[in-house]
């Protein structure tokens, strides 16, 4: 039995400011202790980025005369780094991530900002998950925070594997019409990318990343396919990145002749 | 047979003036025709960071006044996207990213740049090679990069698994003491980040990353373990994170409940 109530630390990469990051702190404090400790500005796409060569600030952020939590000069990763090694006293029961802003499935897993925090958490030994609505117009984060109250109450009950980190997606429909909750892999995807090429008042060309996302694996127990199917995605990701079937055929490559 | 030269594509994380990168081109020119593609200052531990929210920028670079490559006002992953999509007229035969100041080894996998430019090599379907060399002091790429030539060589002839890079990683030390070219897996460690604070001219407060890599795991088939023997590192890796061990026991949570 936990003699205290739990804690739980929430950080994003929208910024502190973000819709979705305000619907999942309303409902961890239903859970127990929440701190809040994000980036002070958008830090979408920024991977797994760390700041090594700058100094970080912190500054702590109020709603109205109310505390809310801590910003954050830097990226997702380095906030929950800071949160962890200089702002927490102790070590907290559970991580969020989220809620995002747009979807983190397949190939976006490697870009989000989202997902990275959460793998840092993991890194640092906290139980961590990672939360996506899937659409950037009139975002509704009402069941999204709801599904989030609920696996973050299952992972504070049951836990995670060691280095492993639960990666939800959430369709953008009303509650009524989500098919349920499925357990998925990474999808298989590709970006188009196209780079608009324009001119900038002096004459100079300047290029802007645009693209759409190709569907190479169309498997319903993917996380592309699930939540295109309604279902909430919850896909199991860890950071051990090696390719352990490649290692065989590498193996008898005559490296050392 | 090939028709045609081979058409090699050399990106890194340090910036187009690496002494690293230089290196590796001088040597690559043996092999085939070269295009440098890299970002214009250092985007060292930017992960995989892609530029979404502002344009990119692309200027010719010489050296002397001869050309020498395109530098992009991004990180390692936009130069990839960039040099495939706008600047380039084919698609190369390999990229080749590095050589790297620094070992990207073990955790560090997931912060590095020179990692992301060869994961996004792959993503876009070109056999792609992360090198690194283990130090930061008064690096010599000598030998690197001589195996960055021996095994771009062997890619070239024998190709890679779709959707895997090799990253590499070598000991910075003479080519004699060199014990040989071991096929590793992806090493456990974790960084015992502490965070130094410091106060400014104005008296407050702002923080410095800082830390120790803690080795978890020290089997000799990992790359961190490999390097320090001073065996040549090649691991290959992917960028599928599911984590498929774990989830036959997701799958038995109650999600649905």
């Amino acid at each position: 039995m936990k003699r205290r109530p739990y804690h739980i630390l929430v950080c994003n990469d929208d910024g502190i400011g973000a819709a979705g990051l305000l619907a999942l702190v309303k409902e961890m404090k239903k859970l127990g202790v929440v701190t809040v400790v994000a980036p002070d500005k958008q830090q979408s796409a920024v991977g797994h980025a760390i700041t090594m060569n700058s100094p970080l600030r912190i500054t702590k952020v109020f709603r109205g005369k109310k505390f809310f939590g801590y910003a954050v000069s830097g990226t997702p990763a380095d906030c929950v780094k800071i949160a962890i090694r200089a702002i927490l006293k102790e070590k907290p029961d559970i991580l969020v991530s989220g809620i995002n802003h747009g979807s983190n499935t397949s190939i976006n897993i490697i870009y989000s900002g989202t997902v990275s925090a959460a793998t840092e958490g993991t890194i640092l030994g906290i139980p961590s998950i990672a939360f996506s609505l899937t659409t950037y117009d009139k975002p509704d984060f009402h069941f999204a925070a709801k599904i989030a109250g609920k696996l973050a109450a299952m992972v504070l009950r049951k836990g995670i594997p060691a280095g492993t980190l639960l990666n939800v997606n959430i369709p953008p429909v009303p509650e009524k019409e989500i098919r349920g909750v499925k357990i998925t892999r990474q999808g298989k995807t590709r970006w188009d990318d196209t780079f608009d090429v324009r001119r900038d008042p002096n004459n100079k060309e300047y290029y802007w990343l645009t693209g759409t996302l190709e569907i190479i694996d169309t498997s319903s127990d993917t996380d592309q396919i699930a939540v295109m199917n309604r279902y909430v995605s919850v896909t199991p990701i860890h950071y051990d990145l090696t390719n352990y079937r490649s290692l065989p055929a590498l193996r008898r490559w005559k490296l050392n002749a």
